[in-house]
This record gives C-alpha cells, sequence and structure tokens, in this order.
C-alpha cells in the first residue's frame, strides 16, 4: 500500500478540495480522504491539481504525421480527406507501431491515461490482408502497452467508398469484405490487462444499414461508437438514401443501444436529441475546427440525457484540456451565453464521460476502488500562476496546456514524471517516425 | 555589428527561408541574408524558426487578475463587465505597476515584443484624478521598460456608462470630465525610445460623437483605436440614438482616418465593411470565445482592404499564435470553408499588422533597417516535433505555444532567452501582484 498527499484533488464537485490522501494498493485506489492538513509519513506530495487519468476517447494515431502539413490552400473537409488518404498510404504494423508508440507517450505527457483508438487501416495497402489481418491493430495495442497508458481498441467496420459505392483505391486497406469477415475477424483480438476491445461502424457513409446491424450486434457488452453527422453533407446522401438522418439509420439498426457513442453528432435534428440523450456522445472541437465542421448543440445534447466525452480526433493537436474547454467556448461563440458548461461538467467530460464511452465505467474517478490512474496538474507555471484553491479547477480547465502536467500514474505506475516520460524521448520519436513515413 | 544565423526564419513568404543570416547594428537590422548553409564565424546560431518580433495589439493588462475566475455560472459579456469592474476597484499606481510587470512579462515569454494597451484605467477610484493624472498610464509605461518590451499606450477617452447615460460607479475611475480634459491629460504624455503614445475613443457606448471628434482630432498622426461592434446590443443602442452604425458614427466624427484601428468589428453590418476596409481592424478572437462575442468576418474585412492584427484584451490567454490561427478556426467553424487565410497572412497579423495598427510601421518584419526585435521558436519539442523547413512556418502558426518560444531579442537586446525571461521570476510576480489585488 502507498500513499500520495495531493495539495489539491478533484474528487468530482464544483471546485477542488484541500489536502487530499490517495492511498493505492496495487494497480488501484484504496482510500481517498480530504481535508488532511499535512501529508502523512511516507506519503508522497504531489503540489498542484490531481486529476483523475484523462480520457481520450476518439483518435486516429496516424494522423498525427498530418499535424502542420495541411493548411496550405483552400477547401474543406473533402479535400482534407484525401490528403489524409496519402499520408494511410505506406503505414505498415512496423512504421505504424513507431508512430502510434510516439503519438501516445505525447497523450501521456497530456495527461491521458486512456485512449480509444478508432482504428480502421487494417489491411495492406491495396487492400489485402496481413499474414494476421489484425496485424495492424495489433500494432497499436503494443504501442499503447509500450507507452503505459491503457487502450480501448475500436475497431471500425468500413465496406464502402460511400452510400451505394465501391471503396476508392485509397479506402480498399480500410475494408473488410462484408461485416461478417469484419465480426470474424475483431472476433480473434482479446481484452488485456491495459487493453479492452470495442467495435465501430466507422459510418452511415462506410457502413450500409444491414452491415451496421451486423456489428452492433457483435457483441452487445462492448463499446460501439460511430462518426455521425460530421458534415451537412453526410446527412443530406443518407436523407436521400434512407430517409432518414445517420442518427436515425443508426438507431434503426439497433446500435444506438447501451455502450454507444456518437462521435461528432455536430450537424444533427430536433429528432434526434432524444435517440442520441441514451447515450455518450464525443466532441473533438479541435478537429471540428480544423476541418471546417461547425459548432455542435453540446448543451442540448447533455440536456437530452448525453453523457459528454472528448478526442484529439486528428491529432493536429493533443491536449485534451483545450478540447474540454472548447466544448464551453466554441459554444459561446454560437450562442452569445457563457456558462453553457461549468468546469465541473467539462472536467467530467475529459474524465469519466471518457471512461465510460471506451468501456472503462470504473476509471476517471478518484474514489475507492477505481483505478489508480492520476494525473497531477502544477499550479506554479507562468500559465496558471495567480490561481487560488477555490479557482484552480476552472483555472486548469480554461488556461493549462500540456506542459503545466507535472506526473501521470496509470494503475499505480508512473509513467511521467517532471513533465517528462519515464522511458521514452518523445519528440525524438515523433521526429523519426513522422520522417519515415513522409520523407 | 553583431550576427544571428537562423536555421530557418520567416523573411515574409509562403515558407520560412532556410540559413539567414541577419545582421545586427545597435537596435536596428542591418542586413539579412538567406540561403547561408552555415553559420559565419561569430554568428550566434538561433536553431528553430525565427521571427519578427510579435505585436500584441490590444490588451487590457489588468484583466490578467481574472484568468480562472470568472468562469462559474451562466451570463454574458454585460455580466462579465461586472466582475471586470470589481477587479480594477482596488488599482493604484504601485499595484498596477507590478501587475503590468508581470503580465507584460509573460507576453515576452510569448514571444510579443510590442504590446498595445488600451488604457482607460485614469484616475482614482471613485474618479478623482491623482497628483499626476497620468500617474497609472506612467505605471503602465515604466512596467514595459523594465520588461524590455515596446509599448504603445493607447489611452482611451471615456465618458459615459452608455450611450446618454451618466457613468456607473465602477466606471467613474475611467472617465475624463470631458474630452478636451482627455487630450489635455494625454498631451502630457510623451514618446520614449521603446514608448509611443496613441489615443482611443472607448467605444459609442462611452464617448458621444462630438467628444469622438475632438479625440479624433487630437493628433492626426498617431494611432487611434476603438472597440467597435463587440456585441449586438451596442449596434441596437447606437441605430436607437444615431441611426447609424457605430462604424458609421466613428467614420462620420473623422475618426476612420489613417492610422484607425477597429478592434473586434465582430458585428458589423454590410456597409461598414467599405469603412473599415480603410484601416486596420484588430481581432481578439480568445477574448471573444470567452465573452462569446461571435466570429467576426475576417475574410471579408481583409477582402475590403482591412489590414488584421490581433490582440490578447482580457488576457484569459496570453498566446499570440493562438490568435493568429483563432482568426482562421474559428471563421471555419462559421463557414464550413478551410483555409480562409494562409499561414503567411496570419502570420502577418501577427508580426506587421500589430506593429502598423501600435504605430511602430518599421516593425514586424526581418530586413535591413527594421527595429532588431526577433523570436526564436523552438521545432524540437513534442508539439512541433515532425515538421521540416517546408511546413515549420505553418506548424509553428497551427501548433506552436508559449513554452516553444527560446529566445526573444528586443531592440537587439536579449530579453527571453532559453525560455526564461532574463531578469523576471514571471510566475513569482504574477502570483504576488495578483494574490495583492484579489486575498
Amino acid at each position: 500500500m502507498s500513499a500520495y498527499w495531493c495539495e489539491l484533488a478533484w474528487l468530482g464537485g464544483e471546485a477542488a478540495e484541500k489536502g487530499v490522501v490517495i492511498g493505492v494498493e496495487g494497480e488501484t485506489i484504496a482510500s481517498v480522504e480530504a481535508g488532511v492538513d499535512a501529508a502523512p509519513a511516507g506519503a508522497e506530495v504531489l503540489a498542484g491539481l490531481t486529476l483523475p487519468g484523462l480520457a481520450n476517447a476518439h483518435s486516429h494515431a496516424f494522423q498525427r504525421a498530418m499535424r502542420g502539413r495541411t493548411h496550405s490552400g483552400r477547401g474543406d473537409f473533402w479535400t482534407w480527406r484525401e490528403e489524409m488518404y496519402l499520408v494511410a498510404e505506406p503505414l505498415d504494423p512496423d512504421n505504424y507501431l513507431a508512430l502510434a508508440r510516439a503519438t501516445f507517450a505525447e497523450m501521456a505527457l497530456a495527461g491521458i491515461t486512456v485512449a480509444g483508438e478508432f482504428h480502421y487501416v487494417h489491411h495492406r495497402s491495396g487492400g489485402s490482408p496481413y499474414e494476421d489481418p489484425n496485424a495492424m491493430g495489433l500494432a497499436v495495442i503494443e504501442a499503447a502497452r509500450q507507452v503505459g497508458i491503457r487502450l480501448t481498441l475500436i475497431d471500425a467496420c468500413y465496406l464502402h467508398g460511400g452510400i451505394g459505392a465501391e471503396p476508392e483505391p485509397g479506402q480498399r486497406r480500410f475494408c473488410d469484405t462484408d461485416a461478417e469477415a469484419w465480426a470474424e475477424r475483431v472476433s480473434a483480438l482479446e481484452d488485456g490487462p491495459s487493453t479492452r476491445i470495442g467495435a465501430a461502424i466507422h459510418s452511415v457513409r462506410a457502413v450500409d444499414p444491414k452491415s451496421a446491424a451486423t456489428v452492433a450486434a457483435w457483441d452487445p457488452a462492448r463499446p460501439l461508437h460511430a462518426h455521425i453527422s460530421e458534415q451537412p453533407a453526410e446527412n443530406e446522401a443518407c436523407l436521400a438514401a434512407h430517409g432518414a438522418t445517420p442518427s436515425a439509420v443508426l438507431a434503426e439498426a439497433g446500435a444506438v443501444r447501451e455502450g454507444f457513442t456518437a462521435v461528432h453528432a455536430t450537424h444533427i435534428s430536433d429528432s434526434d436529441f432524444e435517440l442520441l440523450g441514451e447515450g455518450s456522445v464525443c466532441l473533438c472541437p479541435t478537429t471540428e475546427r480544423d476541418l471546417a465542421d461547425g459548432v455542435g448543440l453540446a448543451r442540448l445534447l447533455a440536456d437530452a440525457g448525453a453523457r459528454l466525452c472528448t478526442g484529439s480526433d486528428s491529432n493536429s493537436l493533443i491536449d485534451p484540456l483545450e478540447e474540454a474547454r472548447a466544448i464551453e467556448l466554441d459554444e459561446r461563440l454560437a450562442s452569445g451565453i457563457r456558462g453553457q458548461h461549468s468546469a465541473a461538467e467539462l472536467m467530467a467530460a475529459a474524465t469519466s464521460g471518457g471512461h465510460a464511452a471506451l468501456g472503462w465505467p470504473e476509471g476517471g474517478r478518484l474514489e475507492a476502488g477505481a483505478p489508480a490512474d492520476l494525473v497531477t496538474i502544477g499550479l506554479d507555471g507562468v500559465a496558471l500562476a495567480g490561481t487560488t484553491p477555490d479557482h484552480a479547477l476552472a483555472s486548469v480547465l480554461f488556461a493549462a496546456s500540456p506542459t503545466n502536467v507535472r506526473k501521470v500514474i496509470v494503475g499505480g505506475k508512473v509513467i511521467v514524471s517532471d513533465g517528462q516520460h519515464t522511458t521514452i524521448d518523445v519528440a525524438r520519436e515523433l521526429a523519426e517516425s513522422i520522417g519515415a513515413l513522409t520523407s
């Protein structure tokens, strides 16, 4: 049994608590006690604000290689997608392991203790399967294991190049023959101590309703994610083909079930709120800014019952606190009203909300029985200087960046100390792995 | 004569140049030569991307004390303004010097070499003048001098509590008796080696048209700024009182003249574009997000001829690259189109655009004759790892943060080295100066 004494810790309330002793037994939190004025003998001091581990509920790790490279000229989501296919083209299990390892390590430095990798780069460039058809997914799993973060591999069924369309050449490696082949392949993946397997319907663009029903029914106990209504053109095509919104098509296919997470949900219809209010909604605001997606209606979704969470998605930035505050700030831009979401609600999205969406409902909280996943934010840096215990939660939510993350503990094990990964030179590995793909 | 060899430097083009030698004579750039493969003997090596000094064209330094403190509950711009008045209340020349010094030092760490302080906290709390009626402005000037950055003190005329309304108690210290009294007071302020004096009409809310004309005519060679159409309610009140938009009222008063900068210009009318296209427009996107102001029409303003620049305004964040990219990213959210502004255009807003708006038209550029104001961004950190010389400008614009700023030189003098201010412990001074005001 070890113990930490947190100068401040967030236990889920509207503000941080002072003097919180967290007892850890193996990989699990055994006890939490607030209001302890000084560190007990033998307890390690965590100066600053300690949070539960942050969850990144939606990532495409390989897109980290695109950062800073797609901003020339004009265009929209669809022209960006063509550039993305070019980056995916040279991936193989070896270079993807290296890139995902560096990207997940960047996530660890930002306080992320569990990532959801929405995985669709399954097969060889061109479309033929690897000898082990899960070679790419296993590379992603191994990358997270080496970094020391938890991973939910959300293996995405991807069949079509658009509604009723054959896959384009750049999409072929994403595609299984049909939903049954997807299910057979994914059934060979196994949970591990820090790994859980989830399913995804890529979108109504890439999966027809009958196939979506197969994916939804594959293992109803597992998380099920889908991109929904990221762009108006998706809605228009779906309405034209099926006479219903993407949310309604997926609900009809049985996908909007326990464990369902709608990713983006930017352009949803009034009738979709009730459907999506049953589950989780993953907003990816920095990507939605980058891809000119628009501002979603997070407040109305939350009011409808949806549990919010966030994702770094395209990894054009990796900053889970920026994602959380951007839910609020972008909604302010669209509505003219401040305080749509409290700091505690936004922090819940970044922690417990994301854990729930990724199939780790016991995580994202500092309480007895939860996994011992802790993130300590230093309050002594320039950006946060001047805050007080009463305001620390809001200061961190609205002004912290990854460089303020001092310590990250996953399952009782320290993986980031003094702001550095304990075993990985993250910047060097990012430069090398991206250089190998793009040179 | 000293020389720097920049691994990469941005000379105004669409991408950075490699191997740039910058010769400095005293406080001025004497020569710039690109394509020099290795550092000449005696030249100091600047690894990374070197930019001209960044300009922060609109700041209210004291609002740094509000960071993280105004996010509870709901509300809008107008409820936020009440909280702001409470923070302004205890300011005096001594504690404002301390707070402004710490805040300007945070700006220096972020790469800002010239700030425009839109200054309206002129008098004692309650409204009576200090013995030297410019005591507060002189404190701001002294703060910037101690930090080593250039300052334009934009002294703002503030007369009314709203159109036709007496000042509220919290506004009295902002107010001069009338525009003539403002002009007499401001005429006692003098330019210095690193200081220039500008004028401002706070807004059509605080200055009537006749008084605005007096301010506009005070010294036509100096910069003139005004808050314009930050909120729809301002437009409505202005139309009701004057039958014209704020832009048109100020144009009629002669304010939209050479050297004019419209701050925000978020909610302008079609007829305002031509007026504002004659001058500068200062966008403050992180504040406009925070205060739920909305997304301006920066592309249309630029197309109308306006020179864009940016400001940290409320200082809820101090990150001039985030301001620059947010012009683009927020416009993407509103328009659904990427690439509204090129990386070079956005960097120009953060550099030469801001310098021009602040009355330093010779600055914000790396060329012979310009002031020797340089900012070097390290490319070896995690956020920028994987970029290339061709993409460095866009990578920095879209993914760098203040912690990537390695070196800042103003007038040939190093003020930030290895990411630290050479003489000021910025975090400690922020904590102390804010603590003194808010405890």
